[in-house]
């Protein structure tokens, strides 16, 4: 049993278990001054209910696979198959597959810290895509180095889709102490969909690019508002490389740390021109004064006040085994976390931009403060798990913003530029989980 | 077994099952003068085809969830979790679930009487929404109390729907001569899903209203039709409440009783004006000149020619234990059925109304008799049960209408007014079922 | 064991299996000249990840259900339920099922020679309705005989599709020399749906037609793009009748065989008024100037170089069984293939056809030469089967045209009438695939 019955013919190499998981979600958020209150306030989802399928098949070959209903629409978890032959370091992995793109987006979102992931995630378009993975680990499985190559898609009905990603990441994690250090860097590079054709292309699932019209922009700490405050709105680029590092410390019932990525974007430049290839849906398009560069990253300190150690297995957090669970008379787990998180979408290079003719290659300055902003996250969270299996998670959420798009319109009164004048909202939200 | 494998490690405190059904039906229903063919005739559909788990998790956990793919679309049955603390008589069950709106709707689409169930279902939005419900029981199981308070819509994508919905059901099953009886109370009270805000509104999953507007309509005891023949048309109202009864009999192999619903309005007047808040999409909308109050009911008899007695558990209808199954040599359960079922959506205050600027407050008459009207159902059913997970369902069906948006074209030259001509249509529906 | 845990409760008479498939494809298609070449060049795509179960309940009752998730929207495979009385000669099959539309067809995908089936299933729209199948197989199983009635759709939303198809198999599969042959006949009569109302027709999931509109086209041996080379356009038909013989002969590790089908389609004709019914969503629509033939059909040789014996059963293909598995210390099995896939799509009388106007009855001509062409593939396929439930396929394809709607923007300086002027494209395709 591993919350579901776990099948096995160990002689043949047969494995099989059914997977799935709830998440649900109700949450309240105050309403930035001057805003259409119908996106905030209080709203109830669920966030997730997957069922799927995990096992092995003789000659070392394994496969995983789960499908996701949460928006009344069909999306997915990882839909892998993989290879490790002979038992031996090297693991190949085919499927939808997170892009190497870092340790809590990596990790699964039944382990997450707070209810949603670090908001780098959202804005620099962390996802699952169609790849192959070559991993390698060493014997101790202390030191992990990943390769993949992915197209720019997921599971999804597009044929046209072009896009691709390289990306590879390495973790390293010493003993140290009473505990253990986590040390990850991760790299991705991504080519966006060339649109070489006379009608609209569709973005595949997933992708990060629409074409090869970009936007970076995160919501609120909370997927049950539309919102984001913090937007680059869409410019034209040929892709871009993400650099992140990963480093984490765990000891006895203590963990603190966070990760950070920086995207550098390749830009399209006043100028340019599509000769033979009309790559745009609309000739005319933003284009950044060079390449613009932005970065997030955030710090978090968890402990448990019951006495467990946070689980961590293969590069990234796994399930926490609760002391005392309810079922054997106990109160179950309790930990508490803090986190700050931050996002600057901020640059120079694209607050002045060019609207760029691709077709006669003439631009005109385009110039606007209210493109990107900052958004800071002030998280505190209160995670129950009375069993393995069950949690229940409670977060309060202070986010303070400045610039970007609503900056304007939330703070009309201000004499200060757009892209200083700051305002917040706050939030609580509670989750119900289970999974097995 | 129960159907599938059910797996349990009692001493843990898990089980597992996978759970299924599917049903598939054909019908032919005539077609009423004057009306588009297309609609009626012959027709055939898979109506459910669900796939799903239920367990239990340690400490008196325990979740069901399934998914519905029978429009070649994501739809739900229930996806909750549960805790009964010490196996106490309090449970909570937080998720996807029937707002406590009535016994047939509450019971599965297995146990169903008929194919469809009664109309007051249809016509009144009786269905699943998010929420969590507090249930008390009775020692004995004979007394049972649900409180409930629910988002007014299902798992979907939507992001912006604040409408609610508090409900309570209780029941009681005294022993009663050879069987026993069971007594219901239900009441919802709904808040519709107010719009703040400047663009359209989605109804998510399972509202009650768009918005707030609201429509109360019925199909003709089949969902093998898209028509309704009664229909009030859409009108502005904040919110409705639903108040019901059940009154049930199981003696031996006979089963008689059945329900009603009355639903009582609270509907824009004329002359309401909304300063601050863009409420509807557009502005002049259909008010009525009063609370309107709708209601329906349904009478039913049943009959076991082969000697079973109908499965009854927590409430609501459940699984019949076939005496002579078909793989024991026997010829399986024969149920004879008969039903007359009434939906009465004539209202004055609706037929008389107002169509109603928000903006400016300004109301000009707007009377239509063709609002509304009246449903009857005259139905009978032969059911053959050839074991315990397996049925085969044939109904007869006659409808008659009076009035409604239908009556006119229909009867184009009655001298009647338009809300008392009436007509009528005939059905045969097969249903073919399996679940495990 | 199958892959996955088959449970059995042989003397009550059930038996449960989780079902699940996985096929990704990667390919390369050459772009013809002067065409879009975002539909060509590099995709990958997951073909299909399906999860689904199977099972039996008491007194002979199965069923099996599977949900295919691959466009990130909900399809089907088989969604059937079976009864076969007291394991007599006779099976009921009731559901979403093959419309006995041939070998190749009805042979699961994970059993393909190639990675796409025959260009006749693609071009002829064979696939799976709704429908019930009363099957007859002589004792030794050698002789089987299949009837069946369907609607012209599968599981979908559709309320008005009331088109309906019969069809006829037989098969016979006497021992010859050291293997044995597969004798097959196949016929389907299809009535396409009616469109009698004032609204357009939705063309419900698998519905051979749109309305009474049909058109007959297959994408070049890959569903990795979207194009079609050979195609008819749309024209106005009540119907069709498919006609298809299946000859394989399997000696050892030799397969050698094929199939083809000939479609007759009944057109309407110029001057055909269309009195009460409004049939079109336009009024003037193409017709044939008498009843169209098209043909096709593919010729196949396959030769394990490592022994084994293609698995057959039941009239279609089947497992095939690995000698030396990988797990076995084994290299798995090799499999060499071939074939030639012709497909014929021109006829006189659509080339020579009329825009009729069905509200008049007025004709006038309308012919084009571009109608229809003919496509040839010759592919060469490699096949390694690691186990009994891993799969990957390695197809090169080299596609001939002639004729049909791209000839005249591929050739355009071509002296020749469209219908002569051909162009080809080759294609390297890889599938990784999994099944339990």
């Amino acid at each position: 049993w591993k919350g579901a019955p776990l099948f096995a013919d160990n002689d043949a190499g047969f494995t099989f278990k059914v997977r799935g998981r709830f998440m649900m979600d109700t949450s309240y958020m105050s309403t930035p001054d001057f805003q259409n209150p119908r996106d905030y306030g209080f709203n109830t989802r669920v966030r997730r209910i997957r069922l799927g399928v995990e096992g092995t098949l003789p000659g070392e070959f394994g496969y995983k696979a789960e499908v996701d209903f949460a928006n009344s629409a069909v999306g997915f978890g990882d839909v892998v198959m993989s290879w490790n032959p002979k038992k031996g370091p090297l693991t190949l992995t085919l499927g939808n597959q997170e892009s190497l793109d870092g340790m809590e987006q990596i990790t699964s979102s039944r382990w997450s810290s707070f209810i949603e992931r670090a908001q780098i995630n959202d804005a620099f378009g962390n996802t699952r895509r169609l790849g192959l993975v070559v991993g390698y680990k060493s014997k101790d499985n202390l030191f992990r180095l990943d390769g993949g190559l992915f197209a720019a898609h997921s599971i999804d009905a597009s044929l046209d889709n072009k896009g691709w990603i390289g990306a590879a990441r390495a973790t390293y994690t010493p003993y140290v102490g009473p505990g253990f250090v986590h040390i990850g860097l991760n790299w991705q590079h991504r080519e966006f969909q060339e649109n070489n054709g006379s009608t609209a292309l569709t973005a595949g699932a997933g992708s990060p690019s629409t074409g090869q019209l970009v936007q970076y922009r995160a919501r609120p700490f909370l997927q049950t508002t539309g919102q984001r405050f913090a937007d680059t709105t869409s410019f034209a680029a040929k892709g871009d490389d993400i650099f992140g590092v990963e480093l984490y410390g765990v000891f006895n019932s203590l963990h603190v740390g966070g990760e950070a990525q920086l995207v550098k974007v390749r830009s399209y430049s006043a100028g340019d021109r599509l000769v033979s290839r009309d790559q745009f849906t609309t000739n005319t398009q933003l284009v950044a004064s060079g390449n613009p560069t932005f970065w997030g990253g955030h710090f978090e300190v968890g402990y448990f006040l019951t006495g467990e150690t946070r689980g961590y297995k293969n590069g990234t957090w796994d399930r926490t085994k609760v002391l005392n669970p309810v079922d054997k008379g106990g109160m179950g787990a309790f930990q508490i976390l803090g986190r700050v998180d931050y996002l600057d979408l901020n640059s120079d290079k694209l607050q002045i931009g060019f609207s760029n003719n691709f077709t006669t290659g003439v631009a005109t300055a385009s110039n606007s403060l209210a493109r990107g902003g900052t958004q800071t996250g002030y998280l505190a969270g209160l995670t129950w798990i009375p069993n393995d299996y069950v949690r229940f998670l409670l977060n309060y959420i202070h986010t303070e913003v400045e610039g970007g798009p609503k900056a304007a319109s939330v703070k009309p009164t201000s004499t200060k530029t757009v892209d200083k004048r700051s305002y917040s909202s706050d939030a609580i939200a509670l989750r119900a989980q289970f999974d097995f």
